[in-house]
């Protein structure tokens, strides 16, 4: 077999199999390669018109058909499927070669194989890869990490066959070893979090303004014209207007409330703890999920009482939904800066260099937060590379100055009327939080000390300190 | 060396060196070994006059003194030195010797080195030990995991050198293998969320109704006489009321306000994640200390505008007390349903049989959450003991009753005045998410099947479906 193929797919699942299509209808020749070989056959006999594929049956012919260095991407199931796959090809590979995985891999994962086929003189790029099937074939957000050498060989790649939003690739460098897989995983965590906000709003809409499904979709119709525009509000208002054909109600109202996760929430919140990064809302959406399917647990609340409060007059609620849409708003821009703060204290921890507001560059098409909104964050860190937080910014700062009054309101009424706010209440309590002069951390500290002699610092010098809480003087020792 | 020792401890800080004592106060006669010998030779020059040490200078001498079975407890590190020490020892004992871990392990690890020593015959009994020092020397609460055969050994004499509420022993056997340490976990996990909340309260009253450290120190000491009465309200008041006497300033004012952690909150709140039980007030509490440490978010948000509202007159002040209360004991029985019911789900999880009466039995006396509540936790679990949730209990579902409506408007007043009040808000949430007839849940499958083709149940039928949402007609898949 002639080493003709710019790059090798292995693993044709649809995730796999509309990537390698990609690639080839954006002029590459593309090796594929399955565990079983029937499905390599399926897509060369479906899409070999769509361009230049090399099928190959045994792993050998694969690595034979690759141009040097190879560059092979591996979509197969994320965990053991991952390394026996990097476990197969690594000994037919050659020092320079590159493995890139392009599946939803654990970033610690992703550092630990980078760590070990750098021993072997390999490559290996963990690839977060975002915007489903559909994205795969037509243009993802693709967030690759990895040494600078290999981006040097793939970035032309990936920027080609990757989603374009005014003229520039949904594609970066996003950073060494693990620093793409981190990413991805931190986009999921703010996409939980956008949704549960989404769910909230509209949660209040029907539950407090009294608005049916199909108003409600007409409200984000009109939201996605301004500041809220995104493919999430988009399609939220195609499911919303959506009437379930075999009983004439309104979709919604037929579908189970139990929501699902695949995890990315989850490993994100899990590890947003182990860096310190309170990511608040993220959590509560995560937690969100896991409630709504704790079906014992809501058997034995049901029926437990709860707010009150009067049916609003038309324009009540008019102002309401206008309240709602600073609440929603504000608290995302809220959400999206705890996914940030996160990436920088993550850059921190493991010594990645990471542009943010490249970040937000290729989240702008081609996944599922893509919104016009990422443009604004990236305007932002254009202005200032160095902002710490989304708020530091002037524009967000005024925008949130005045949003703040109604997103108070918002949640006041929500606590009222006993609507479940979990998302947009942590976000307020982020805020206030942050912007606080003084909080009762302090009295935390002041407790820990006293049952624990956990010691405390002061605000006026510097050390640690001990009170001796059982003496009558409650003597106070530095150090 | 003869063998009379009923039990050896090795490891001998402060927390060994107190159960040691402990033991022997108790009239038992206690091996103890140290791995450098200068700290056994002290305890016993020290503390020998208290009971019968044996002092042992190497492991041999040690596994020597004891009886048979011997019970060997370690009192070193978590993590690779418990690793270590089990390695050590394991050469020298034999099948049907106890190896106790008294040291904060995470369960997970509890559980590999219980089914490692099991494969060996050897008993290991991972034990929570809460109380710090002063609980180790005066009577802790034991939560020992592991064997009912152990436990039938072991357990008297934990039980004999626990704390003791109404003359009942603060020391049961949770479960078999990591049960012990999971429990503790959480109790440690419901700690932080005690804590957090009570800092809210503190900051309402300060902030909101104007009143002075010392002011709501008395606060504190009223309410430590009602349902609220518990250990961490009585110190709280001790700590508000405690003036620094270097600069005459509440004491709680001259502390920096920046909260640690010791991870035993975190490791709650990442294995609730895992377990998919949504202990919010938890996680809201563990990313509370993280915000209060991250200073340069801090800086950027300081300034950022905040809520109004006028000062309160004397009997609004008053007024708003009560309703902190009420919002506080509400927040608290959801905290700790929060924590019981991951305890059921880590039950299921792992096959554990868990009395959780005994578990509210036993953190009445000896540990930091000791509180009068605990006995109404326990009485409700004698009533009933397949309660799924605390609220299920007529008693408490009458108090939430009746404390929500001023629940609610202590946290409407949060918001508008700009208090921060994670917990407090999560634990409304989520009250208000359980009770509710239909969740928000149902858009978020919605738009799951939209972007991704994730399925989803429907209320009327059973099976899993996918809405083809592209086509004119968005045509329903069944399975």
């Amino acid at each position: 077999m002639q080493a003709t193929a710019q790059i090798g797919v292995t693993g044709l699942a649809v995730m796999g199999r509309n990537l390698a299509r990609n690639f080839a209808r954006h002029g590459y020749t593309v090796a594929v390669h399955n565990r079983t070989p029937a499905r390599t056959k399926a897509l060369v006999q479906e899409f070999g018109h769509e361009g230049a594929f090399v099928a190959a049956e045994t792993a050998e012919e694969f690595v034979a058909a690759l141009e040097r260095p190879r560059r092979l991407m591996i979509m197969v199931q994320a965990g053991a499927a991952t390394d026996a796959v990097i476990e197969g090809f690594t000994p037919l590979l050659e020092p320079g070669d590159m493995i890139i995985d392009g599946g939803n891999a654990h970033f610690a994962d992703t550092r630990r194989r980078e760590r070990s086929l750098r021993e072997r003189g390999i490559h290996f790029v963990g690839a977060g890869v975002s915007g489903g099937e559909e994205g795969a074939l037509h243009g993802p957000s693709i967030m690759p990490g990895g040494s600078a050498e290999s981006y040097a060989a793939l970035g032309p790649m990936f920027e080609k066959i990757s989603a374009k939003v005014d003229g520039e690739p949904c594609a970066t460098h996003v950073g060494t070893d693990g620093a793409g897989h981190f990413v991805k995983m931190v986009h999921n965590g703010i996409e939980y979090a956008d949704m549960q906000l989404i769910g909230e709003a509209y949660d209040l809409l029907r539950q407090v303004a009294g608005f049916s499904p199909a108003a409600i979709a007409g409200i984000f119709r009109e939201w996605n014209k301004g500041r809220l525009d995104s493919y999430l509000i988009e399609i939220t208002a195609e499911v919303l207007s959506h009437v379930d054909a075999a009983t004439g109600r309104p979709f919604v109202d037929v579908v189970a409330d139990a929501a699902g996760q695949k995890g990315t929430g989850r490993w994100t919140v899990q590890t947003a703890l182990e860096l310190g990064s309170p990511v608040t809302a993220i959590a509560q959406a995560t937690f969100a999920r896991a409630a709504s399917g704790q079906s014992a647990l809501r058997a034995a609340y049901r029926g437990l009482p709860g707010g009150t409060g009067a049916d609003l007059a038309p324009y009540e609620a008019e102002r309401f939904t206008a309240q709602v849409e600073q609440a929603l708003y504000a608290s995302k821009v809220i959400a999206y800066d705890q996914g940030w703060k996160m990436i920088l204290d993550a850059a921190d921890e493991f010594g990645w260099s990471i542009d943010l507001g490249a970040v937000a560059r290729i989240w702008r098409g081609g996944c599922i937060i893509r919104a016009a909104f990422l443009d604004r964050i990236r305007a932002a860190y254009a202005a200032d590379p160095g902002l710490v937080s989304l708020l530091a910014d002037a524009g967000f700062a005024a925008e949130i100055a005045q949003a703040q009054v109604p997103w108070r309101e918002v949640i006041a009424t929500a606590a009222r009327r006993g609507v479940p706010v979990p998302a947009f209440s942590a976000a307020l309590s982020y805020y206030d939080s942050l912007r606080a002069d003084r909080l009762p951390a302090a009295l935390t500290q002041g407790q820990r000390d006293y049952f624990g002699a956990h010691t405390y610092r002061r605000v006026d010098r510097e050390g640690s300190f001990h009170t001796l809480w059982g003496t009558a003087d409650r003597i106070e020792t530095g150090a």
